[in-house]
């Protein structure tokens, strides 16, 4: 109930690709991230997942298509569609999705992370 | 599975307290508001509910404290809690909340809408 200062947030980690759960609600997470490089090919069997760009520049790769997202704009990727996240700058991004979602999808790697830390 | 860019979306309207849908996911939507005065005294019985400011600010009433909330915050007013938004200029807010959510909770109002138009 209290507000929730993103910036201030994003101040809280420096790790890349290792997303932070600043609030919950309706069995939703939001997720803050910093990501740079690429990440893995990967797809949500049941969950559509919401990236919205805070700072630098997303590139949202699809098997046939690729879409840059800028600060200001969010893209939603449907359950099922394969995807790759990736960036390169350090762009930081917010991500709303059920707290079912794994942020790797059905892909375990190295950068898999089981839990998201609250900040 | 394209991108959504914020700032065009609200120049698609003008109507003060009158939600514009964006986005559906996982059966929550994404709303963009223009608020400006004082909205209703309403609680949702089901739903949490999230406010993310844009341009403006956000005064949050709840029964026992006030919440300035600022362009870069958002604020979780979780379900059954009575709320008042309100703000001195006009305000941008997005919102995130289920698709069962009604604006005004269980109070009908003459500013009660039944469906948000799809931007």
């Amino acid at each position: 109930m209290d507000k929730i200062n993103i910036l201030s947030k994003y101040k809280e980690f420096e790790a890349i690709w290792s997303p932070h759960c600043i609030a919950e609600l309706n069995d939703q997470k939001v997720l803050l991230a910093k990501i740079n490089g690429e990440f893995v090919w990967h797809s949500h069997k049941n969950e559509d997942e919401l990236f919205y760009v805070i700072k630098g520049k997303l590139n949202m790769e699809y098997r046939d298509k690729k879409v840059e997202v800028l600060p200001g704009e969010m893209i939603v990727v449907p359950k099922g569609v394969e995807h790759r996240p990736s960036a390169k700058i350090e762009t930081w991004i917010l991500l709303f999705e059920p707290t079912t979602t794994k942020h790797t999808g059905d892909v375990i790697t190295e950068i898999t992370k089981d839990n998201y830390p609250k900040i």
